[in-house]
């Protein structure tokens, strides 16, 4: 079970045996002096699942990822920032697939193998003559994890990635992945990228339900600020060089892998909110005693969302009624006098009362750059628990002070 | 039609004939030295209609509100600012009776024909020893609606109000109403009261048709943080002074009457939002072409509360590609090759393509107080406007910079 899963220290999209990384400044933005292109690479074909934004207006190269991918397979994922290629009608469209194309040329692999992933800018069309010339520079290796890591960052001021191995019937699997945060790129969008790897060998099916459990329980319990993005997608490859039966379903190693990618994605989630745009705090909502596990997600994720929990925690002050009015208007079921909250440990409120509690401790549980509310809504079994982080002055300046 | 409604300068909650208002400062919260306690008074019963907070935690005044308005019938109003009575169980159940009652014996009206609207701090009880003997203090004139105005005013800057009339078949009636924003009060929630008043004669089903429609084309389509508070209400009370035929669907005077009623209500929200907290525009988001109205209402209003189009708006710079972000993730149908967006009348974006636009021209329209934002979806006959507001430092400033 998940007591077996173990973090692999500085570990990541690299860590899983059987993949490469590499990144180079291919100067997609002039005035940014970073990397700003790099591929992840197996060296085996890969089962591979992916998980897209559910906006409307979707990226060129979300759009070609979910081509490649109805196959079920991959090779490599090229990404880049600086450029978002969203809202870029059909040029944007025939840039993403070149991406592609030049990716699988220089890997020898399919173009069809290839996933495509862009942040940055909206409704600009890519410098395709620097990612042509930039594309054959990238040096791929077991260490080039941070520097893709690094590639894909826009007002992210760290890279974030990580990895854990378990054990199960003697042999050793390992999941890695790395992702960039809901910072916005000078600025102009949110946007979220996964890629997660791992030498298991999967079935296509069962990897796929497995990414769809992790990331309901990770990347779908973040908000930072409500904006869905043209962008957002999570991808992993499975190259199966822990050899051994696949895994599905039944598979003794199920239960743990499903565990450990969900580990790894929450991992790489709460490293967003951390890291969020001129955030201080990281803010984790815990919601128990819901009438069903869908309304618990909704009310944790309405609180961790609400603007007005969001600014009081960043004033550290405890401003409870927000998180109750929040709660009442997430769409959960919610009957006052059943509902308890806790700050951390302390009881604020219970059974549609107020509660006197100790101001002090109160206010050292908002000090830290962690802050945990717990909801128990009394009602039934549902629970889930979502993150999100505070809302800053620097938030509103990074967002609104720039010229184009 | 609504070409016959006229504003009239300077006119409120007390223009409709045989309408009074007046306030106090009862000093429910004793560092602030302002009118909190105010009263709006009809001198003849009334059909009323009343509209709540779509929250599950809704507070006491609007569940004693809801009780009393069962009947169709309601004489006055008492509102209070400085303390919400929200979240604060039984006890301030009995309070919110109590100032009903309270307000009743001095009308000498019966207690279930008065309306009670708190606003204010959640989670602390009303100091009802004040609330008694200040409402005895309250004056009533045709000159009090300022007062009233006033005293419901949290972090509002500026009170709110506005009538208009109308004439038809030889007969005038008259609308009025006042609102407090979506403001926070020493900043705790965001709280929307309106009272509306007018002399028409209704009867009581019409005018709750009225209300619906009249509240679903404005303070239904405002946003300023996304939140819904515990304590929202609209309410109007209408009188029969200007006498006749009590209007129904099918009165001539139905149409302008609904007209009037969303026109005193759009222009109320539209204060609201301007004077919203930090605010320094107010943004205007008119959607046309969508598949249907519940997809041009989903696309205005996720555009208007879009946290990054308001950033935009407020530094003043043409972040367009976060506009079709938003609309992209409002849940309404989208096909971008088929939507077209204006700033003013400016076109950015048509056909799937970003267009290429005066800078200069793109730019002015970004700097006055008010910033219009058009989309055609050019799918269907679907059209609705939203109003929000910009979001700055300030805001953020303001609710989260404070010691309790």
């Amino acid at each position: 079970m998940s007591s077996e899963i173990v973090i692999i220290p500085q570990g990541g999209v690299t860590s899983a045996g059987g993949f490469l990384a590499g990144a180079v400044r291919a100067g997609i933005r002039e005035d940014v002096d970073k990397l700003d292109l790099g591929i992840v690479y197996s060296e085996r074909p890969c089962a591979a699942a992916g998980l897209f934004t559910g906006s409307r207006v979707k990226a060129a190269p979300v759009l070609v990822c979910q081509k490649h991918l109805a196959d079920g397979r991959a090779q490599a994922i090229v990404a880049n920032s600086g450029c978002a290629n969203a809202c870029t009608g059909e040029e944007g469209l025939r840039q993403a697939y070149e991406m592609a194309e030049l990716t699988a040329s220089k890997l020898g692999v399919q173009p069809e193998d290839v996933v495509v992933a862009s942040t940055g800018v909206i409704g600009n069309c890519m410098p395709m003559d620097r990612i042509r010339s930039a594309v054959g520079d990238i040096a791929l290796s077991r260490e080039g994890g941070d520097d893709l890591a690094r590639a894909i960052m826009t007002t992210d001021t760290v890279p974030k990635q990580t990895a854990v191995r378990f054990d199960c019937q003697g042999r050793r699997y390992t999941l890695g992945g790395v992702a960039k945060g809901a910072g916005m790129i000078h600025p102009h969008l949110a946007t979220m990228l996964c890629f997660l790897t791992t030498d298991a060998p999967v079935r296509q099916d069962f990897l796929d339900t497995a990414l769809r459990r992790a990331v309901d329980t990770s990347f779908n319990m973040i908000t930072v600020d409500g904006d869905i993005s043209t962008n957002d997608m999570a991808v992993v490859l499975a190259n199966g060089l822990a050899a051994g039966e696949p895994l599905d379903a039944e598979h003794p190693a199920a239960e743990p892998f499903c565990d450990a990618l969900a580990q790894v994605c929450i991992d790489l989630a709460k490293a967003i909110c951390r890291d969020a745009e001129g955030a201080t705090k990281l803010i984790e909502v815990r919601v128990g005693g819901a009438a069903s596990d869908a309304d618990a997600r909704r009310a944790a994720r309405r609180v961790a969302g609400s603007l007005l929990v969001k600014t009081a925690v960043y004033g550290e002050d405890l401003n409870w009624g927000r998180i109750l009015a929040a709660l009442g208007g997430s769409g959960a079921d919610v009957a006052e006098d059943k509902a308890t909250l806790y700050l951390s440990d302390i009881c604020l409120y219970r059974g549609g009362h107020p509660l006197d509690y100790d101001d002090r401790a109160a206010r050292a549980a908002l000090t830290g750059d962690e802050v945990e509310l717990r909801l128990d809504l009394g009602l039934g079994d549902g629970a889930a628990t979502a993150w999100g982080c505070d809302i800053t002055e620097e938030y509103v300046r990074l967002n609104s002070a720039y010229t184009t």
